[in-house]
């Protein structure tokens, strides 16, 4: 585990996209977040107080979180250099970067000497499964979408917060870097061996018995021609009972594939049904969650309406309206299975 | 590359199914085998003369190829001291055992001193590109299933052998252990990280502009809940215009799974050419390859015509009864682009 509250890391970043990490960390565990680390040429800003490492560890922070995404993930100078300063100062680190932290001897060395842990979130942990299929107990429900980064994670995130506010039992399942940060634990799919991929998600979602919802963080696409593979074996190891589908409707084409068009959002939810009826033939839609934050409210309450219609499916950004109607259907669709009479001789 | 000619291993092994990649060695490269090793409880043989370590290396052997699979893939102490005596023999040895043979030390060491190579072919390239489904030039075929292990390296080695036969131009591409000890090159998709599935089969099969075939062994099925993650992922990649569609008609249930049925093959081919459609919208079947092996004749020949009447695709057991059917369908498919003229001034 990694120990909170955290420090998180801006460095020289100035494009929001490449921050994510670190946002995502500041919305959803706010009070696990002392403050943030940017440097002067860094015009972006989580509204946390601007902190330096010992300032932060005098705070309470007991972590550096490296929320950073840098072209190919690798690890530069300068963020060495403030990860050495961090840890020097008394702070471990946590990163989820595609370059692990293990392989910086420089960073090695200084954790080693200070007593200090380094934590790579994108490593899987060795004894993952092949995937069996088997129908296991316990409700799941999985964010599919039409594209990568459509707000798949921000959409679970939201329903496992509003079903909690309900008194729901319902714990996110982190399939990504920033949500296993999020989260605390979870498994970094894309890093898995191939043939893992189903039994990894087995693994990370096993039987429940309480009445209570897993909310699987989904990833990439059906329709995106790099990643499909990995959306297809987790479809196949969360074994959904119900799917959320997700969906950017300002994105012009498949993440970084001009030559790709987006599916639609009927048939994308049939090719998703489809394949995930292999490992629960009851799977069924709960809801749609639309990521309106580049649109008006007015269109963006016009666009959910039009889409409810369409698909006959509570239509709602999670984000910036809630998530009130598709609890309300799941609710619906799923009654609580009735309590087993316990005697008490 | 791995040196030929080869011996062959078996080992003390048994049964038919653990010597499966040293029969596929001596089926589809007998002139390269020179012999098998065999210790005097193994009652298999692959027809090949059994030789000793110092016996194959005076017949012109250079490498020992551990064709054989044992329960997790691990390697036992008896494999461990029969490789070390190879080396000795002066063999170099090849694996495509999930325990890799740099991780025995005892064959690091005798290796080193003995200046020979160990091959784990189950190690993947370190530069595989995440996918990026951009058409490509050049016919390719892929190979696709109802489940694992029914004869989709076979099938697709025998058209090549058919093809060459006929004078075309077709490159058999392995993406198991099996077809790359076979072909001398190939990528273990199994072994690749999940993210990079589809790219290692644009990098395996690279456009081509000679009008010849790359056939692309596939993996797994679109129907087996452990795997199905790899099939979505091979399919993008290999962006086929052919499939050919491969079948064990005894096969009780899916392999491994008791409770998860064999899908039927007119819903097994509808799903693959859903999913290869992505990638390339023309994909067509060319025909089916049944595994005929455990039918008599009579039966074997009824089956096929049945189902060539049913799908109305050319069928046949590739082993027993050739491809020609399926080469003339394919010759029928797609005729010969019309050779550009060439002026000699």
């Amino acid at each position: 585990m990694i120990a909170s509250p955290y420090l998180l890391y801006l460095g020289h970043v100035n494009d929001e996209v490449g921050i994510k990490t670190s946002r995502g960390l500041a919305v959803f565990r706010p009070d696990d977040c002392v403050g943030e680390f940017r440097h002067d040429d860094c015009e972006l800003t989580l509204g946390l107080p601007r902190m330096g490492f010992a300032e932060a560890v005098a705070a309470g922070a007991r972590t550096l979180v490296l929320g950073i995404a840098n072209a190919g993930g690798k690890m530069g100078d300068d963020l060495v250099r403030d990860a050495v300063a961090a840890i020097e100062a008394g702070l471990d680190v946590a990163s989820g970067l595609h370059n692990r932290l293990r392989d910086e001897p420089a960073l090695v060395e200084t954790a080693g000497r200070h007593g200090r842990t380094l934590h790579d979130v994108r490593d899987p942990r060795p004894d993952i499964p092949i995937g069996n299929g088997k129908p296991r107990a316990g409700k799941r429900l999985l964010a599919v979408g039409t594209d990568c980064s459509v707000g798949k994670m921000y959409a679970t995130l939201c329903l496992e917060r509003a079903m909690h506010a309900r008194g729901m039992k319902a714990d996110f399942r982190a399939t990504g870097q920033t949500g296993i940060l999020i989260a605390g634990s979870g498994v970094p799919l894309d890093a898995v061996i191939a043939d893992f991929i189903s039994g990894a998600i087995e693994q990370l979602s096993p039987p429940r018995d309480d009445d209570g919802w897993d909310l699987i963080e989904g990833q990439g696409s059906l329709f995106h021609p790099s990643f499909a593979g990995v959306s297809t074996g987790l479809l196949h190891g969360a074994q959904p009972d119900a799917l959320l589908l997700c969906h950017d409707p300002v994105r012009p084409h498949m993440r970084g594939l001009p030559h790709y068009p987006m599916p639609g959002l009927r048939e994308t939810l049939d090719a998703n049904l489809q394949v995930a009826r292999l490992t629960n033939p009851d799977v069924r839609a709960v809801g749609v969650a639309l990521n309106t934050s580049k649109l008006s409210a007015a269109e963006a309450e016009r666009l959910c309406a039009e889409t409810a219609d369409a698909l006959g499916l509570p239509c709602t950004d999670p984000f910036s309206m809630g998530v009130d109607p598709i609890i309300d259907w799941i609710v619906k669709c799923f009654e609580p299975s009735p309590r087993k009479a316990t005697l008490s001789l």
